[in-house]
């Protein structure tokens, strides 16, 4: 339990940004490589040259726009995982309250023994105790979740991005395959180039089967949907009847989950949990 | 045939820079995200996300390595456009002196019709034309395989890094599926983490399969080599004979093509080609 955890995935959220960052440069920079591949092949005056250089450039552009894309899907993953870093942020005043109420019992044990406050304190740590229960629930499931939601977004990506790219590598090398570079003698009138038509085909197979590429993966998606006070919707009701939640967390044992996992359809008055939900932790959800 | 030829080539190599460095730039990134995962999930204090983000990480970390290679291949494409790009800067002095030449001749003619230089401008102007003639073959044969061998490079490296992403996302998406993200209940005791085993598993078997990657697509292979002259083996004995040669280009036909590419292995007095070789171009060689 760090107090710098929400700190940790601060840096990885901004680190990723500059990843995204990278990858959209790449894709700009490859779009102006395309548009320029094909002037110069028109200014070499080699007719070959400049129809598949011409139509490389279209291929290449395709595959910045792949680029691109990818990179879009990179920020959304980002965007997943900053929904556990507010909850990390949001958790960690109920920890920090809970140790402050526990070192302020043990100060006035101390100093005044017989204080009645003493007592008021244990009240409220109980509550503490509580609450820091809760928001430690919500962290667990917000980032289990939120974790696999983001890389599983992540991983499919690379697959689009890879098989996409394939597709256009293969024409690509169709095309290039188009290029006659046998090497000529001087003065030699260079064969006629007699491949427009083909390499007009290429380009023409490749936007289909591109178009017809379809995702082989599922997206992600929770075994359990979560509430939107972020634990599961079976065990709100059952909060309160809690004993480890009553106890402020000073008996834990395995039945709350037992319960929890077993009667999924149970999604009966959410008020009991509502009422423990600290307001810190609205702002996550 | 524009003066500006070799710039817009100069251009693209720079813009393919910008590619490169932008790759460069997101391995370096992905590779701190690799890090900064595995660090952040020890701290989150849950044994099961402290494993998975850790072994997450060190396949991140990889396809980061994956996409530096990636960039690498990148750079050694560009470094072949280079040659077309030097042989094209010098093509185009061969290109001015005969225009110059040209011009000076009928300068001549309308100044001093009956001047004794014009002969000599002639004489010149046949060995200026055969000079570039030869230089246009070295240029038309350089820029077409070498911007065959470049983008077929790409297309390798392409296909490669795709491939070898495709394998580290397929391991990645099995070990985000080792996570349990069943959504847990306040106070309730976490099952016990117990896929580590697995997840190392996913590791080694993630290593193993990458290792045994080899490449499916053979690297380009020019379909004749081309002599340091930059011109076929074939052709260097018949340059001296080529009569479009002898006439200065006036008058081109398609023989000397015909021979040429009908005799690959004869290879023969390689010496009256290369006393046609103008200095400027065996830079460019």
């Amino acid at each position: 339990m760090q107090p710098n955890l929400s700190k940790r995935l601060y840096k990885l959220i901004k680190t990723q940004n500059g990843v995204i960052s990278a990858y959209e440069s790449a894709a700009k920079e490859q779009q102006n490589v395309a548009g320029q591949l094909s002037l110069w092949g028109e200014e070499t005056g080699d007719e070959s040259i400049s129809d598949i250089s011409d139509k490389l450039g279209v291929l290449l552009s395709e595959m910045a726009e792949v680029e691109d894309n990818y990179a879009s899907s990179l920020e959304s993953s980002r965007q997943v995982l900053k929904h556990i870093r507010n909850t990390e942020s949001s958790v960690h005043p109920t920890r920090e309250n809970k140790t402050k109420i526990t070192d302020q019992i043990a100060h006035l044990k101390h100093k005044d023994p017989t204080s009645v406050k003493i007592m008021t304190l244990e009240q409220e740590l109980v509550r503490a105790e509580a609450e820091n229960l809760v928001a430690e629930a919500q962290l667990t499931n917000i980032t289990r979740q939120k974790l696999k939601e983001a890389y599983m977004q992540q991983v499919n990506a690379i697959i689009e991005r890879s098989e996409k790219q394939q597709i256009l590598a293969k024409y690509s090398r169709r095309l290039l395959d188009l290029l006659d570079d046998t090497p000529v003698v001087p003065g030699a009138e260079k064969p006629a180039y007699d491949n427009e038509r083909a390499a007009k085909e290429v380009l023409i197979d490749a936007e289909e089967e591109l178009g017809r590429w379809e995702p082989s993966q599922e997206p992600y998606a929770a075994p359990s949907r979560l509430e939107s006070n972020l634990l599961p919707s079976v065990g709100n009701g059952s909060v309160m009847e809690n004993e480890s939640i009553q106890n402020g967390g000073h008996n834990l044992s395995g039945d709350g989950d037992e319960r929890g996992r077993k009667s999924e359809t149970n999604a009966s008055s959410r008020s009991a949990a509502h009422s423990y939900d600290p307001k810190v932790l609205e702002t996550a959800s």
